[in-house]
Order: structure tokens, then sequence, then C-alpha cells
């Protein structure tokens, strides 16, 4: 399904090379001040331009079409677009017989018939997270004051990220990175047994991302190796606050008022100019294939401000269940 | 909720020490043999009885209370209960006001306003997991010969399982692991875009498991120290087969016909024998706790058949959308 | 799907001469008291026993299997189960080759492919409303006080009832009804657009009664009769009062605060004891039937408290989600 | 929720005075060819023009903006937006206080909090019907060869339809209706027991349409003026054909081959020229009220469409749950 969350719903839609991605947000409260330039900052940070990123332009301006009534939300759905314009789909024609490695043409050629738009990955490609921050930015206003911060700490293994992109860059190639997300001001008793746990609804939403490879929380892998003498966190008051937090600020799938830790493992870029062996789906032969268009050489440089909106579409969601956003955001407030 | 699934449903109810825990499965197609006897392995493995595992002793005898007639499932609920004799709960009656460490005591203590049943951990007890495992051999047997197998493959941070347990019991203490889990014969085109990856999906029910801190899929957090040149697998023939299997089994979210591999990282069970410190939520004032009671020393011994369960389900639920399995079971099936 | 609610959830299960039926509900507050007597009244008003109601005694006792702690709801999922034990399932066992008329034999044997409980209608049977009623009980505690009640208004197209059932009843007839349900003491601005309206809600869980053939809201059928200038309610104040209420209390699918009535068109009991005609499945025969078994003469007597119970459901829900009922009842609420 | 279906998934968006209306449809199998001019028979059937609808002028033309591809569904989303243009705002704006009788007005105040776009009713105009026409054009496909056909059968009580409609012009009055709508060819086995009857998700997604004060199948309320022996249906064959059909195609909330039947009751329209009395909701003093703008005399007249339409959109997602549409349209099909 391309939709998520129960009250404050998401509904992804769009092609890398059709007339437009966007999403369609259900269930955000009235009387949310929301304008156009809200969405600056965020969707600057996706787009990035850093050194590593993809050279393609688009201005990826967010047209409100509906749900925003005198610079506030109203209640009813509130669909963003963003229009594609710098779309070179001639690069990627010769791809429908050549699934790139470690894309996902193979495995949509066969779920779908051979019916999908393949052009830069169509419905797969990383643009439609353009959706997703667009939320984020929504999002984000609703939980005000929770504070989400997201970055990326370690590139290609290394925490010099600098120096890692640039090899990459120099050898054609790309590298993964980890990304942690770090959420303050959270309230106690977000999370609902016994499947929507705060990690449950997390990692759902966060391997919607294109290119995440793993998520931990709190110690995560880390725990596998300790004993529970050392992992557990000592309670140091009454409103929960622990000396450690082990628990990445959860526990029994419930938000416990410490901040919520988590990190994810972003592969490398499946787009690399080197050449790549691929099967002709046609004629069953080994081929040789280069990708054209344009790549990220690091890819992880762009998930950080993906990472937080996608948090905080699920703590919305959580706040409106857990009664702490209210149904109509009064006009004096600081939202 | 209590409730996963789109077309295979299971709703989970039910408390550690209260009168019965169990699971409740809507849209299990018609025509399934199904006995009591279909569940003895799998609960079995769950109960483990190995060292490390708490010696609190149930029968964990399953009744099919609905939704079966004349030995096959009727395409009506199933109801499976497990009920519970071998409660101790004076063991937990002092901890209503001594949240213990690492447990769900005081998350579920201001989320429910002090009215949870706290016996045991209640609903969000380990127990729990029972209506999973018996969920997941009914899904086990609808996805047949998809063949999933889980095993435990570190612990403590050793693969000398036995050695690293046996430590752990000797001073009074716990430690985590590293659970796997393979499967095999598993068909092209599972998964569905944009939130309903297969990685979304395992970690969405992973989650529920308590104990886990972490999932990675194929490669999983190392990829994030790999170029893209080694990540990306190469395809070796038509049917989508890969020489190398970084991917997981899994490209764009959707299954590629290798085996979708992923691995969870589990923490150290929360109880202790050990005294620890926490606070008195009467008094604010720190104090000494001793958590009575039976206890796992590795509780990631447990998982393997847990994480085979939630593994079925998922796939049994993609696979009834994606039309592979039939709404009827034909009676001469080899399930 | 069994299941229905989006924050008070409800899954119904079991058969009319399996082992049990019941309901399980999601989401219910926690801090509810709540004790098996509760449910005597309105178990005793479905059972009915007048003349008109089946012979079949059941004591339809209530178990609260989980979710209940000390008298108060936990939060957790309350699992409530009746047992069966007055079956004469003899009664039945030739129907399986013989689909009597107006009931789900012939649908649920094709669509199951022969795998379902066809004894006394297995999970099609009446006796399933006892979970519904269940958790209408409880729904009605959550949204105190708002006050439900439905009356049989009509029988065999005569307002006097008792007359019209004994005159069925004489002829080895059955007869239909009309049940009317009038809420009142509601508050303005339940119900979701666009498809989440309050009759789109009641009318989909109305639907799920056996036997009901038709709902109208306020005016209903005779609305389209009328002309606008008649129709539409004036307004008498700001708080939403209107002269008349043809709009049955919602306007635009959403709560005015007038009193909210429906009316439902119960169809007579389709077991009857005159002798019918059928096809005999296994030769494609007509072959005549006699419905052996305990039979309702007028089965829309025992609507009226299951119209209230479904009522409840739905604005227990709507409130939830407007925030008008809290995640925790205080204790010194007067539920 | 704006959000409807479980497989074939449509969410409606928009306002009457905004920029756009539209629907975005998830679970579309893909391969189903579709272009623009498939939505212009029904468009214009829902556009009407007849005497008796508004004169309000808008092309009304489709633009698929996602999920179609070389001219065929690709299985991702697919949008289809209308743009507003022949809005004429000015007319509504003293609404804004003044709630018109029989309207949404107050009632979206209140619920909003006064943030709602009350142009036009904004989200709660019969404009957004648009949305449904669309996604009833693709389910109409999907589902052929079942054939779905709606009429007015009868407008102000009379089964003259132009002459009642005729009579209420010349008051400045307007009338309410009665729509039929009958589906034959359908297959044995669509609805879910026990809340996913067909009757429930007929009339759930049936109430969504403004405008509807009732529903009714088969014998719908002359059933409870009915005996059993007359109502129960003989069946003739063991493929399920009635000699009646008082069941109007449904037994059990299942289909039972035999023509899908239910009527719908249509209230007049409320907008009329007639000067009216409503509350001034900052003063709280009644007031008189012209209801400006274009307005239906019987919106009845559209509903035929909109009624088929939501039919198939029902029909189209119990067909692919029950394995009836395949998950890749083949190209060589007759849809």
């Amino acid at each position: 399904m391309n939709s998520f969350g129960r009250l404050f719903g998401i509904s992804i839609y769009g092609e890398s090379h059709g007339k437009q991605v966007g999403v369609l947000i259900d269930g955000c409260p009235a009387g949310l001040p929301i304008s156009e330039e809200d969405f600056k900052d965020d969707l600057l940070r996706r787009k990035s331009g850093a050194k590593g990123t993809t050279p393609r332009i688009e201005d990826d301006l967010p047209n409100i079409e509906s749900g925003v009534f005198n610079g506030y939300t109203t209640g009813a759905p509130i669909l963003i677009s963003f229009y594609n314009k710098n779309t070179k789909s001639e690069d990627y024609k010769e791809l429908f017989n050549f699934p790139r490695p470690g894309h996902a043409d193979f495995t949509a050629k066969m779920k779908f018939g051979g019916f999908n738009d393949f052009r830069g990955g169509g419905h797969f490609s990383g643009r439609l997270t353009l959706g997703l921050v667009a939320a984020g930015v929504i999002a984000k206003k609703l939980i005000h004051p929770v504070n989400i911060q997201a970055s990326l700490i370690e590139a290609g293994g290394k925490t010099n990220v600098k120096n890692a992109i640039d090899n990459a860059i120099k050898n054609d190639d790309s590298i993964g990175g980890i990304v942690e997300c770090i959420t303050e001001n959270i309230c106690v008793g977000l999370g609902e047994p016994f499947f929507d746990s705060v990690e449950s609804l997390l990692s759902h939403i966060v391997f919607s991302i294109p290119a995440i490879k793993g998520i931990e929380f709190g110690s995560g892998f880390s725990a596998a190796k300790m004993f529970g003498s050392e992992h557990n966190d000592q309670l140091i008051d009454s409103t929960g606050k622990t000396i450690t937090n082990f628990a990445g600020g959860i526990n029994g799938g419930i938000t416990n008022g410490n901040p919520l830790i988590f990190r994810v493992a972003v592969k490398p870029t499946s787009s690399i100019s080197k050449t790549q062996k691929t099967i002709n789906l046609n004629t069953g032969q080994q081929e040789e294939l280069m990708v054209r268009g344009r790549h990220d050489a690091c890819i992880a440089l762009r998930v950080p401000v993906v990472l937080e909106a996608v948090t905080a579409i699920v703590i919305a969601d959580l706040m409106l269940l857990e009664h702490k956003v209210p149904r109509v955001i009064s006009e004096n407030s600081a939202r």
C-alpha cells in the first residue's frame, strides 16, 4: 500500500519521470498555519547539491493543491504536488530489458508484468521521498516543541565523511553510510502494544525510504553483546529519566521520556558510473551495462532530512492518538 | 493496535497472569487441515526448557475455539487460546510502585494510568508470543513449500552460545544474542510499494517481539561500509538469481527470488537475579530491587521460532495478496 | 473482515454450534469499571424469550477472558466469550446439501468451498450478535451520558406488534418489522468526511446484523417525495437546534447536536416451520424441505438491543477520535 | 477518513472553489488500458446539464497525473485531478456566519473550528463526486463484464420525473427522488463476513454521496410487511438462481449470483432560490437568507452515474479479494 498512518495518514504517488510526484495527507488537524515557504529549508536539505549528490536540478517547489485555506489547514485532505521538469528519460530507455544491479528494475518488471514506468526507477525512485519530506514539514509543526535531529555520522565506514565521499567520486563509485536520529522533548506514553510499538511504526516507515538496510534503537546490535546488568537503564527520578539510555527512549514499545534514538544503515547508491554486468532479460545472456544518468555518490547524504520527516510523521500520529495534539489547533498556538 | 496484517490478520490478546493468552486469526483461507497436534513442535521450541530459559512450566496446549470444523479451516475467524495455569502472581505484587529496569513497568503504568495488569508484565509479557507462534504454524502450512529457518548465531558476542549462557547463569546475569532468519523457496514479487515493502512489514512485526533492538536485511549495517561496486549483486540468469546476496533477497522492497535473509539483535533479558536500583514511584526515592520470579538467562534462545512465525505471517499475507495462496485450499493439496 | 472500528475496534468470532462465540475489543480506554453483571440487562433483552422468539435456551453468561483487572479495563484487548451449550446439531445435519431459502447456506458453501461450519448457520448465525451486544455494553458506558434507545415500532406492517406476531405464529410463518433508534445528548461534530460520515459508519455496522434489508436516516425514503423548502430544517439557535429534524441529526455526515434518528427494515425470519422447496445441490433436483430447529417468528423483536449496541460502538469510536472520550477514564467518573 | 477500500483503495480530496478536486487510486492492477477518453461518457452523465441541474459550467476534463504509462496502468497509484475554473466564490462569502439550512455549513464550522473552506461547501460539495465517478470508470473496466445500471425511477414522489422537476423549478424549489441500481452478471461469493457484507460496503460508500437519506436492498423496507413464506426466494437450480429476488442478490452478506439490486432515497437539494430563515452565528439572531449561486432543482438526476461508480468500486475491491480480477491484466483481455 502507498498509504501509512492511522490518524495522520499519508499517501505517496508519482513517478520519477512522470508528470509529478507528491503526497496526500489525511487527518491533519484544522487550524495549522501553512505556507509554501515553510517547506523551503527541508526541501533544500533533501536536494543537497553537496558534493556527492546528483546534479539533476529540479526546483522542487511544493504546490499545495487542497486542504489549506487563507493560510491555515482546513481539516480536509492536503495534496502537495511537485512537478517533474528536468527529466532525461532517454537516459533510461535502454534499461527496460537490462535491469540495473541493486535496483528494483528486475523485481518491478516481474511484479507488474512489464507495465511499470521504468524511467528513472519510476515509482521506486528516491524522488518519491519529496512527498515524505513535505508531509514531515507539516508533522514537525504539529508536534512542536518535539525536536528531531538526524545526521550522517559515518560514510564508507569512516567518520570523516567528506574524505570518504571524495574517494568514492574519484573511483566512479558510491559509498554507504550511517544516519542517526535523535528526538528530544518527547512525552512519555507514545506507542501502542502489541503491534504498534514505536520501533514497529518507525521501522515500518523507515524501510520505505530507498537504500535502507538496517535499523537499530538505542544500544541496537551492540545489545547482543551485553549483559543484562549493564544494559538495564537505571531510573533516576519518577519522571522516567535514566542514567544510561541503552533503551533508546523506549520500553515495551512505549516512549519513556528520554531521548528517542535510532540509527539506520544506508547502502551505497546502486547507480554507479562504473561498467557492470547484468542479464539481458530478452535473451537471458549476460551483457555489460553502463548506467547513464545522474547519480549520488553517497545517497546517505540526503537521508537525514527524510529520516526526520518520517519520525515526525510517526510521532504526529501517536500524539494525535494520545490526545497530545488537539483536533483543532488554536490560532494563538506557537506552532 | 493489537492487530496486524491486511489479508491474513492476527490479533493478540491476554496477560501473563490473567486467565489466558491467545490469538484471533482472520482471513485464513478455508480448507486448510489443522489439528492441535500441528502446533506441538513449534510450541515446544518456543518453550525451550534449555539451560538459560525460565523454569516456569506451562503445558502450553493450544485450544482451537473457533474457525475449524471437521479438521479443516472454515474461512471464519480462528481463535486459539492458551490457559495460564502456573502463575505465581505474588512474586510480582510489590512491583507496582517499583518499576523493574529495562521493563515496560514504568511506561505501561504512565500510559494506562496505573490500570494495567502489571503482574508478570501483563500484556507486555513474552508469554504473548505464544499467539504469534500459533498463528505462525498456520501461516507456515499456508505458504508451503516456502521454507523458513531461524537460528541463534551468536550470544553475548560469542558464537559459542552454550559457554556464553553458562557464564551468564554463573554470574546471576543475562546476555543478548543475534538471531538470523533465512527463507528459501520464496517467489519473486512479494512486497508492496511504497509503504509495504517486505522490510517494512517484517520489521513492523519483528519489533513487536519483546527484547528486539535492531534488524538488518542482507548486508545490513555492513552495507554502510561498502562501495556500490561491491554491494551490487550481479544477476546470473533471467529468474533473478544473483551471485552475491547483499540485498538479502529484496530489491525495491520486493522479493527477488533469492533467499530472504535478515538478522535481529536481541537484548539481554531485563529480569536478572542481581540486585538493582530503581525509583519508588510513590516516594520518588531510589531503592534497591530484587526481581523475584523465574527468568531466562538468554531470551534470545526462544526467539528463533517466534521469528519464523512472524516471517511466515508476513509471507502468507503477501502471498494471499499476490494470489499465490488460493482462497480455498483444495483438499488434495500437500499442505 | 470480521473487524470493525478505527479506535474502538471489535472483532467477532465463533459459530452457532461450535465451542463458543464472542468478541475481542481493542482500543477501549483504561480505567473503565466493568463487571460481568454489567452485561446482564442487555443480554437479557437480546435473548428476549418473548412470544415470537426462539425457545433455544442458553444462559448467555459473558466470560471476560482478558483486558480487565481488579474490576477496571486495563487498556489491553478485552476478550469476551460465550460458551455454546444448548446446541442441537443433529437438527441441521441434513442441510449441507439442501440450502434453506433466505439463508446463507448456499452462498457460504460456494464461497468457502463447502468447508464452512453449516450447523445452525455457523458463523452466519444470529447468535454472533451476542458479541455485538457485549461490545455495546462497554461502548455505552464509555459514551455516557449519550443516551440510545431503540424499539420495534412496526411488525408485519402493523403498529400492533403483538397481534401481528400471534398471527404469524398461528400460521407457522414469520414476519418482519421496523426498528427505530434514537440517540439523544450527542455532541456536535462526530463523523469524518469523506467516507466516514455518521451514516456510512452506522449503515456499515448495521448491515452486519443478519436480516436487515434497509436503513434510513431522519426523513429517509420520504425525503424523496418532499420539496427542499419543506425538508430543510430551520435553525433556532447557535447551538444548532432545529425546529424539524428531517436531517435525523446529521448534516454533511456530521452530527449537528439534534437527536440522531434512524430506522431499519428487518425481514421476516427465513427459518419457518412451513414446508418449502429447495434444490438438492448434489443432484440439482428440486426437493421439499422442512426446516427443523427452533425459530424466531419475528427476529425483529431481538434487534433493538443489537441496534443500540452497534450505535454505541460507532459513537464510541467517533468520540475517541474527536477526543470526547479520554484515553484513561478517571476513577471518579460517573460512567 | 477520506479513503475507502481494502485492495482497490480510493482517496478523495479537494474543494469546490479551491484549485482542484480529484481522486488517488491505490491498488489498481497493472496492465489495464486507460486513456482520458475513457472518462468522457460518465463525466458527461454526471454533469448532466439536463433541466433541473445547475448551470455552473466546468469542462470537467480529467488529468491523469500518475500511475499510467504508455496507455496502461502501471500498478502504482493513479492520481486523477480536475481543475476548478468556473468558480464564483463571491456568491458564498457571506455564508460564513449564516449557515444554509440542510447544508454542512454549521457542522463543518463547528467541527473544524471555523478553518474549513466554506466556499461552495468546500470539501462537502457535490463536486467531490467527480473523483468517485473517475474511480468508477476504472473500476468498471476492471470488473468487466459485470454490468451496472442505475436510473432515477421516481422524483418528488412521481414516476413522471420530467413533470415533477418542471414543477419544482416553477416554484423556485427543489425535489428529491429515488435511484435504483441493478448489477448483472455478478459472480457468486462476493462479500466478507462479519462486517464486510456486500450491503455494509455498498451502504458505507453510498452514504458518502451527499444528499442520500436511505438505502434498501431487494425487498428493502417492504420486507418489514411480509411473511417469511412470501419473502424466501426459492432456488431453481444449483447455480443459485431464484424465482423471486427479494434478497436483492445477497444472502448472508454474500452475492448469490442473482442480480444485485438496491435503491437509494435522495433528498431535495438543500440550496433553493426561495428565501429561508437561519441563525446569524455571530449574534445568535434569526435572519433571512437568500442562497445565491447555481443550484440543482433535482440533485437526484446526477446520482445514477455516481451510484454506478461506487458500486463498481466495491465490486472491484471484492473481486480482487476473491481473486476474480487478476493482479496484472493481460494485454489481450477484453477490458
